[in-house]
């Protein structure tokens, strides 16, 4: 946990928004059940809502925050422990030092809690809730608020979010550091991973590398990492093939820090240790992508801007590979570059891999300035509206050859005047790339955050070709 | 998967069972949606209910099969991939390719299905469902049987639970086979630990090698492992501690087999590779606790009377070391044993590490011939009924100095007159141990299941000091 300064601080900050825009009543944050995996007792480890982590930083179940907007105080309620805890759990600390350690002013147990609830309803005081997105969360959002099951969401606050989202884009420096520190755990999986890739490994045991690299980390895994040789699948969670030489292998993982922040990576390189010159090519355009949105990251730059610019790199590139054709401008406007790019550039990193999604995507990538295109390729931008110094963003173009998708524009002729589909399925085992970095905005520009973790051609031949001569200097 | 036969004949049998029972109308298994971690999107891995799994096999979300008891015919039902699917996640077989893959005679879509549950409603025809464990699953039954949150509980069929019950208690050879598939796996991770094993390593060094031995095995864990230098706090979760010599570790994991079905082992061992007199008095003790209840396995053997066969050779062995006093059958009448073996000696195995516990404890270790005690130490009792030809089982007996529990006790003047608390609070720094292996039971008796894991003071201390002149040749 941070110090209970820090969340006091943050409390303190959004009871003071919320007031200032006239809202009144209490707050509320159910902590996370435990979620059952095949019987309610066989639980999945356990994750904190990432709002309650930080509001009020406790990291364990059973737990209830409240924020009293009119008196300005903060509860902390746990339901106790028993000797049965302690036999099978251990010894926990008690409610009043756990209370302490996060800064709230007052304790209860669960009496309390449903006793203020019922107060509240009574007297018609307001009580705001966040989108509920665990089943088990909304059941126990029945009991405190005595409410229909449907009827949890009209508790849901948009004054909430947004005041919550404000705080939440914006990184504190210990935030940013802890960031660094789950970066510091993915370049060693990527270093591990580069060095074991080698024809003839299999998808399993590089993922198994970056389990065993995570675990000896004492970190976890802050989303299900994708390994795989077939990278045109965008989100593949299997590992069941053997990589041979000719493959690309697309590593896509992020670990969590000691306080459940993610950082989030990727990585395309081949398996020989050595790029095809089809594969430079097309990692060649991929690259420069990434860059150039990376160069364009600052202050009030709307990310759509960088995502537009990674766009065109692409289009371009594609075109003069043939794969597309006519003006670069015509075909980012058709949308034509999209068979190929098909997602957005990135989305905001913090507490959640993709920060605050469970808020709803729009009110943290979007504003009243900006609203989300209904477009292939655009539609999937996760975030849009102007960057502001504090943020924390990904930044991750790829290029994908995916044969149904390629078959389904062709037959429908979409975007044909921009398209040579007889190149492009020149490409159909070509497989994918995608690049990505973690992008902290500073107050003139931007910083890459963590150590860079290789990715020039140069920088990841070179890696794996110093790798291949140590494993024949033990052999 | 099995073949589809084996799917196709559970559910005949089931079928055939409920029919003769009188029962009539739907069987409803609604699979497992995925399990959200931090947001909707951001699941933790996807893990089957375990009677969809031994009924229709199928391992993957948005999936209901329904067994109609007056037609003898089985359905299954998915929600179909779209294009997007196919772009994430990559392509996956027909609906019609996974009914035939289940031996299903008939398939359909969600509208089907919710046209089959209304139209069963109307007509009053009865619709099974077995106990909800997940939030997810409640909300999903809400829907598809348009009721109230707690009137699904309704629908709950005890005929259904106790056919079921009785049909997974049997493990047939093919299961039996997963059960050792997952033994190699528990193998591999204790030969990895004990090697790596030594004062200064972590808690958290070796719980990373046994994550990593499951990834390279292909496994999951099928619960979070214990791995511990506290064996006294039973299920204790935290890998926080540094290993010194003196300290002994305790390591309670299990792996799944490709088809889900759980290992279950513990064992207990010297962080320096050697017991000290103490650690070697009390292991003696715990060792023949379990050998004997093994040897004891057999049919129509009531598990409880394995159960109070460890806990009289528990009570004897700390009679022995002044620990307790009185005569032995006195001491287990009174249940002052329990202080050191809190917990019952086993449970169930097969496609959960404890089998079938989401069906009901009750329903699955007992029966009309034995009801759960209130005793403490007996009433954590799982499995207490009499044993038959083809039940799995776990035994493993366990002795511990839970010194908030004998600060109670003795505060209490609980059993007092059997229990020499001076003397016990010699041991307070002791910890504990638990030895556990997997049992079939068989025609004639019973049989061990795996390749046998060290277990006997020669047996560990032997592989431990040649994992260490290993390491000395290395260095």
């Amino acid at each position: 946990m941070f110090s209970a300064a820090t969340y006091a601080e943050r409390r303190k900050a959004l009871c003071a928004r919320l007031t200032e825009r006239g809202e009144k009543g209490l707050l509320l944050f159910p902590g996370h059940a435990s979620s059952p995996m095949n019987y309610t007792d066989n639980a999945y480890p356990f994750r904190q809502d990432s709002s309650f982590l930080y509001f009020f930083g406790h990291d364990h179940e059973g737990l209830t925050g409240v924020i009293n907007l009119d008196a300005g105080e903060s509860w902390y309620f746990d339901q106790g422990f028993s000797m049965d805890d302690i036999i099978w759990s251990g010894a926990t600390a008690t409610p009043e030092e756990l209370a302490a350690r996060c800064g709230a002013e007052k304790y209860g147990e669960e009496k309390t809690l449903v006793q203020m609830i019922a107060d509240a309803k009574k007297t018609q005081r307001p009580i705001h809730i966040l989108p509920v997105y665990r089943a088990d969360s909304r059941m126990r959002l029945v009991q405190l608020l005595d409410c229909g099951v449907m009827e949890v969401d009209t508790f849901v606050s948009t004054p909430f979010i947004k005041e919550v989202v404000a705080l939440r884009s914006i990184k504190s420096i210990e935030e940013v550091m802890e960031i660094e520190q789950a970066l510091e755990t993915s370049y060693a999986m990527y270093a591990n991973a580069l060095s074991a890739t080698r024809p003839g490994a299999s998808e399993r045991q590089i993922a198994s590398i970056l389990h065993s690299t995570l675990a000896l980390a004492g970190s976890t895994a802050s989303f299900t990492p994708i390994c795989t040789g077939r990278g045109q699948i965008l989100h593949n969670h299997e590992y069941s093939h053997i990589l041979h030489s000719g493959d690309m292998l697309l590593i896509d993982s992020g670990a969590e820090s000691e306080n459940h922040y993610a950082s989030d990576i990727t990585r395309t390189f081949p398996v020989s240790g050595t790029f095809t010159d089809q594969q430079r090519a097309v990692y060649t355009i991929v690259l420069a992508a990434q860059e150039a949105a990376i160069s364009k990251c600052a202050p009030d730059v709307p990310f759509i801007d960088c995502h537009m610019t990674a766009a065109k790199i692409i289009a371009s590139g594609l075109r003069d590979l043939g794969v597309l054709k006519g003006n670069v401008d015509d075909i980012v406007d058709a949308g034509a570059h999209a068979l190929f790019f098909p997602h957005g550039l990135g989305h905001m990193l913090g507490l959640d891999v993709h920060d605050m999604e469970g808020l709803g995507e729009d009110f943290v990538g979007y504003d009243s300035t900006i609203t989300r295109s209904e477009k292939f390729g655009l539609r999937g931008l996760r975030l849009a509206r102007k960057l502001q110094r504090g943020f924390v963003v990904t930044v991750e173009p790829g290029c994908y050859f995916i044969s149904a998708l390629m078959e389904q524009w062709e037959a429908e002729g979409t975007c044909k005047e921009f398209i040579n589909f007889d190149t492009a399925k020149q490409f159909s085992e070509f497989g994918g790339i995608r690049i990505e970095d973690n992008v902290y905005i500073s107050r003139d520009g931007h910083r890459v955050l963590g150590q860079q973790i290789p990715k020039t051609i140069a920088g990841i031949e070179g890696r794996m070709h110093a790798s291949s001569q140590r494993l024949f200097q033990c052999n």
